[in-house]
């Protein structure tokens, strides 16, 4: 069996459905399992659980050799973003740790295995391909509120520092304070408190409401409209493809045919005329 | 009288207005007792409401009777959804209760009579008909925001259970304590008790804000989106078939059509000129 | 001078813009007195007060003479719904108040003529007209959003009561409630309550606040719908007015008759050929 | 090298990218200047922010010196809205504060600077112009929504003074709370306080949200239809300038052209036909 039928009877194991299957009910057990050890259990239950760990990380490393395998082109298979993910996620939960401190990472590692899920699952990976190919789009309203925000957060730091250092601290606190005003979240607490010593900081919260609300709601309307718009683009064109509709263009050009067919049609009857009229 | 004609009868008790009337009242009243039930009541007016419970439950009874006998084939009856549900509802209000510890859960049981309006009124049916059609549509949003929810509450549980066990006590806890978050529900104190550990921890609650933020965001544009388009092509049809305006495929058909006649005619022409040029 | 030399004097005085603007600004004034009223005044600065206070009252009352003489047809004035405010606020604030319990509800009253910009200004009784012309479109969803919170509010007055009678005491108060969790107002303080009893009860409140959430945004989306709706047929409508462009239905006439034309072209063509063939 | 000759080079200066970029990292520096500040710093490390923000200084001095040399017609120079903020901000800063109650306004003054990104980047500056574009449409909406604002106020101030003067002293600290009702931050709080005197006082604080909800919901659409239109518009026109697609007008002229071809090649064809019916 040379290496070529290896590689295909590989592709054929991929490409299977039960396979796929498999796999997707392997990450939810990983799931469950993650789920499970955030609850009390009893060291019966907890050796099982890292027994079955282990298993979930030899049946990965299995597939993943399997994926390596039916791969016709080696080289591309780690070209993939999340074939390089999948692989990290397993490799990384195979180093053995002993030291207790480091049982923590470990298992906020196998918490990464989950996000397998959307590697797996096609339609779930063109999900998240989608939402982010929106964000670079909103780039500078994303910016523009950066600055809003710094901006305020550089004038709260200065004058209410000496108010509440907690909130007010440095310019990193302040923003994360300011946040915390733009979700509403007992704003008004904040904004008393400083209202005691400068009666007209109502202003600097209620300005920095309406700038930020106002440039959320554009960055929302942007990703509406854009959203709207390639939807409407793909609606048209599965409507043409679908019905073969002529566009504006194709009657157009029929009716150009039609003048020249027309005029050729005009010049031989006059030519038929002229020799009649002698 | 056969049961023929007892049907035909029937459906026209069934299919009078004042008879749909009457029962969206006996519905009404149904609820404003449910409602009333809730108050501190004399003794007369507790017997009194029971006496007005049971009237109710037998005119529910005689007029799923009426349903029943005007339905022409008895079978489709039940494969309606509405009628069984309808039926259920007031099967399970005739059970007698005596047992004291009961009394709660057919109070309950009574408070599904209102659902009825829905049944009722075919208007409710039918928007709660598309409500539940654009939720399928969504499905893949809703994984991946339940698989965001999942991986921060795995990280949550596993890091801040010491913290406060009673918000990050296990995974089902935390999952609730991150739909808090969501809301903006006093999430900064949550923040701030994880930040006096972890001061860092900000950088979990900011980003599982915009993860849920941005994924719910999809989920609102995408459920737009599909109202839009249902909406636009019902308009595009409707205005269509109101002006039987012709389709530029039908303006394109008849463009093929006189080009054909013109060839036609161009045809005979030349055969006209032939006999003519010797 | 007759009475319609006098009519149309009048009709005159109100059509000026200068008394338009005259009687805005003394609306403004009115406001601006309201507002004054609810600070700390001094004896002189109120008795001032009283005294700008009658004057804008006579005013008003000079001015809805003028509006009432000025109307062609008299009998009209008063089934327009803002003449007919118009004249009750003026008239109820000329009602003179001696007892001091009553002051209050005088200044309430007076709080009303604010309302008159609204029935002054066009553009803005055209707004109201508009916002209240969408409200009809969605009785459904909101007495279905109604039938949600009933239920509700039954199941929780009947399960909560003795937890928290004075959040759940009786089906009005739990559905103040419910409002409340439906803004996120604290709502896990009343959860965390009723979770202590009955541990399941998130049950309740996440299925509440979907429920909702879900029945709003529908609502939102309806009223979107319906405007952008509008808006699209206005615009298609501006378009084609403004462009005389002929639609499609011009195309295919214009198509049918040029078929026409060429039938008959064709006819008297071969006309032309039967009596050559002999 | 005459005046010309300078201000030619110094427009070459300022369209270079390589002077664009440093400018930028210049207006970033300072922004992180003012960052810095907001922390706790050692004395060598103060006396280094004043010498960075003298060098800072002086580079937008020359900077907008080179701007203004490099502007062929001088008197436009400052008739543009963001030369005149960044010569503005630039010479405020200049001004030497000895005094130390003004230090805190001298730091204050600087913050402004991190606004020069927006004049300094075209696309912000766009972003900006668009968002202020919208805003004048909606003028009657805020209109509206003030109107209710001071309605709502002026009763609250009138009829609540007693229970909180805090929360109800006057109408602006009435909007203020209103302002918070409409977040929904603590408002129950607010409405609890006052049912305890006014049972019915959630009228007064439901109609308000509903009211301004509505209100609100109709701005954000308003803006919503205006991208939207103006987008769509964009769009129609971007696709019939790229594919030079003819309008339905085209085609309508084009069949006219047509129609008086036909009748043209009707007409001598007849004159063909008259000389042999003889």
């Amino acid at each position: 069996m040379n290496s070529s039928a290896i590689q295909e009877t590989f592709e054929r194991v991929r490409s299977n459905k039960a396979f796929e299957l498999f796999v997707v009910s392997v990450i939810i057990a990983s799931a469950l399992l993650i789920g499970v050890k955030t609850y009390e259990l009893s060291a019966t239950s907890q050796s099982l659980l890292i027994w079955l760990d282990t298993l979930i990380t030899v049946i990965f490393l299995v597939e993943i050799g399997i994926r390596f395998i039916a791969e016709p082109n080696k080289r591309s298979f780690f070209r993939k973003g999340w074939n390089l993910f999948d692989t990290l996620v397993v490799l990384i939960s195979l180093i053995p740790i002993n030291h207790s401190d480091l049982v923590l990472v470990a298992r906020l590692v196998r918490v990464f295995r989950v996000l397998r899920m959307i590697s797996i699952v096609p339609e779930l990976r063109m999900l998240l391909a989608s939402l982010l190919k929106a964000l670079p789009q909103l780039g500078y309203v994303i910016l523009l509120m950066f600055i809003i925000f710094y901006i305020y957060a550089a004038v709260g730091a200065t004058l209410f520092e000496s108010i509440n250092p907690v909130l007010w601290g440095d310019i990193a606190i302040s923003m994360l304070t300011l946040f915390r005003v733009m979700t509403f979240e007992d704003w008004t607490d904040v904004m008393y408190e400083t209202m005691t010593v400068y009666p007209l900081s109502w202003i600097y919260y209620l300005s920095f409401i309406f700038f930020t609300a106002f440039a959320f709601l554009n960055m929302v309307i942007g990703i509406v409209v854009n959203v709207m718009n390639a939807e409407n683009e793909k609606l048209l064109q599965a409507q043409r493809e679908e019905l073969h509709e002529p566009t504006l263009n194709d009657v157009h050009e029929k009716l150009l045919k039609l003048e020249r067919l027309m005029e050729l049609q005009d010049r031989p009857a006059s030519g038929n005329q002229t020799p009649k009229s002698p």
